[in-house]
């Protein structure tokens, strides 16, 4: 096709003649579909049942050492959880905390305890003027509704396919004490799917930060979610990176298996150094018991061991493969050329991260909504909401059905098209 | 039998010989037993194994409205379990939200939030030079743990067989804009297994405290632990009492199932008016996107409705009963009329709370602790570990068998004569 960049006044008005006709068929279908979150599908959620009976009435609930699974206790999680944890994670088990449902609600608590009782013997954050944070972008808004939430200034720094621009985080870092944290999702990362290349993440290690306080908050999140047998991102393990580089407390990682069986009704852990555990220990023994064992050890009777865990990934992976190569081929058929879009193509992962024209992404959204399809609000993967260009849109193909997807995709690329063409038509005065 | 009191010191002597050597057989008993914790005993556990066959991979995992529990969402929980709990907890659904597994962590994050956010628009208690607390006294370990990691000043008011002393607590949270809170433990009290009385719950719903952010923090751990049938104790509904008096927001009111069904395990929830309800979940929705329905349409399906609870709650009561009489008869048999010593016999709850002689607390649970059975440290049921007479110790009898809970409380009272005995015998110069 035509770019659009090189279309005359009358080529771009036949074609929006065009688009709002074919638009307005869309509507009259009185769509209702989603794509606005990162959920799993049915069929993912099915492949997750045969945990329901992992534990029955006859079943022995106690772990190999002993633990009565059903009683009080063991603020860490059962060895075993840990250890799977640990094998899906790519740590020590000695090195993680299994916590409950939700990795999210993790990060909260420990931003909230830095908050309120500081990290390690530092000033606590609410006793100080200014704390200040780095934010990737485009990035996941539930991450910068945390920081939001505390009145954390939010700092974007610009992603590229290898990770955040370390120059940019290197000289922050090390200049602002102020800055406290960086929100990190280095594997398949929400929402372009880029994972951190090896330079990246030993910068990362090696960063030297103005405040002893600060850590990275690395939320991998997708660890294992592939779409590929063969084609895999790789990531440097962090915490060993760290270890190596002489900096072994720099960093907290987070990971759930919210995605792996049940949203919601899955684990959350933690890994982290030997002194950083020790620290949220302290703090973590006055807010509870213990986490829910009994369903720590339901995942590891399910699973049984990471291998389980892998063969699991590889049926969710079949389920997801042809959304994302629907989106990605819609998205290129209709599309393509036409020098108005851009989008990444994962290899794993939840969502593709779209680019459309400056200002474009809000129109989008809402000529979407107005037909029936559900998008991700645009400026969400902005801090603040504000995508100064509005023109990221995150794309979650996971959760509709194949049909309805490609539907919705259809849809998707009428209305970037119809914006597009009419925002090129008017901008030529 | 004699009471130590009237002993002459020749008298004391002897006793003290006898009650050594009687010592000294359980020492060699070589004895291993734990009652320190308010921990259900593996009897009360097995109760709850059908809750492992409440869902299996053919059950259906939706809820009647529609909500698919194995997926993303719904911060106030699963309108079924909402429904459970407020006939538990004798309150209305819309006023409850479904938490996860620890109502402990409910109460710290209600505390937590309102140092870094503040309630309602108040400012936030980080931000003030002084925040206090009503500590009804003897009371809740893990309570007063809460409040002493956030700093905030204990104040101890006196336990009456009828409550705290309200006198004290009405002047108190009138004239003291610091004082921002009281924990409860209404019914069947830890560690006295006292309930509130009419008067006091009324007077509570009646506070006209200076701090506008002052809430009452209402552990109802127990409302339905009932060790009889035909004699329970009766407490009148805080949030309905509230609204009459026209405090509706002054109470945040707490449960769970810890001891109902597995303790880590169960579902947390707090009951509290719409509007603290809002103030709650316009911060909540920044630390989770939800709580384990998974598991909360696992506690409807296993207990039907509030009838199938009090059923199980019966059984309990069938298993307690006899330790709590077992450790009363004990007790009576052996320190009954000595003058040295006081114990409460409750109605339900998981504590019986003992009173020995003043500056005998911490001897008797150390000799008890050499003889191989372990106690709550004397000193925990007083805020700082600090009892001033250091004269309470909580007994805690549901853990051990029964046959071993008779062992160890004749040696605890062995060794509370035995301390006691010294103690007098030393006073006589």
């Amino acid at each position: 096709m035509k770019s659009y960049l090189e279309m005359t006044k009358e080529e771009l008005s036949v074609e929006i003649e065009s688009l709002r006709s074919e638009y307005r068929k869309y509507q009259g279908m009185e769509l209702k579909l989603d794509m606005s979150r990162g959920k799993p599908c049915l069929d993912q959620l099915d492949l997750s049942m045969g945990m329901m009976d992992a534990l029955n009435s006859r079943a022995d609930l106690s772990c190999a050492d002993g633990t009565d699974c059903r009683n009080y206790g063991l603020l860490e999680g059962i060895q075993e959880a840990r250890e799977l944890l640990g094998d899906m994670m790519e740590n020590n088990p000695k090195n993680i905390l299994i916590y409950g449902n939700s990795s999210l609600n993790v990060m909260y608590d420990q931003i909230s305890r830095s908050f309120t009782h500081g990290v390690m013997g530092n000033t606590p954050w609410c006793k100080l003027d200014k704390v200040k944070w780095l934010c990737p972008v485009p990035g996941y808004d539930r991450h910068f509704s945390i920081t939001e939430y505390f009145g954390i200034e939010m700092l974007p720094v610009p992603m590229t396919p290898a990770g955040p621009d370390m120059g940019i985080v290197e000289k922050m870092v090390a200049e602002d004490k102020a800055i406290k944290g960086i929100w990190c999702v280095p594997k398949y990362s929400n929402p372009q799917g880029y994972s951190y290349s090896d330079e990246t993440v030993r910068r990362f290690a090696r960063l030297k930060p103005a405040a002893k306080d600060f850590r990275i908050y690395w939320d991998n999140a997708y660890g294992i979610h592939h779409l590929y047998d063969d084609h895999q991102d790789y990531l440097i393990e962090i915490l060993a990176e760290c270890k190596r580089a002489g900096n072994p407390d720099l960093v907290y990682k987070f990971s759930s298996t919210s995605k792996i069986t049940f949203p919601g009704s899955g684990l959350a852990a933690i890994a982290t150094s030997a002194n950083n555990l020790e620290d949220i220990k302290t703090q973590l023994r006055n807010q509870t018991i213990g986490h829910d064992k009994v369903n720590q050890l339901r995942h590891v009777r399910f699973f049984k061991d990471i291998h389980g865990m892998t063969e699991h990934m590889r049926r969710h992976a079949d389920i997801l493969r042809p959304k994302f190569e629907s989106v990605e081929n819609i998205f290129e058929e209709n599309l393509g050329g036409l020098g108005i879009a851009e989008w990444t193509k994962p290899n794993g992962g939840y969502f593709i991260s779209f680019d459309g024209m400056k200002g474009s992404a809000k129109l989008i959204v809402d000529r979407a909504m107005k037909a029936g399809v559900k998008l991700t609000p645009a400026g969400s993967t902005w801090p603040y909401h504000n995508d100064p260009e509005d023109k990221n849109i995150r794309i979650a193909p996971t959760y509709p059905t194949l049909e309805d997807l490609s539907t919705a995709a259809r849809l998707f690329t009428v209305c970037v098209r119809l914006v597009s063409a009419e925002l090129l038509f008017d901008g030529m005065e």
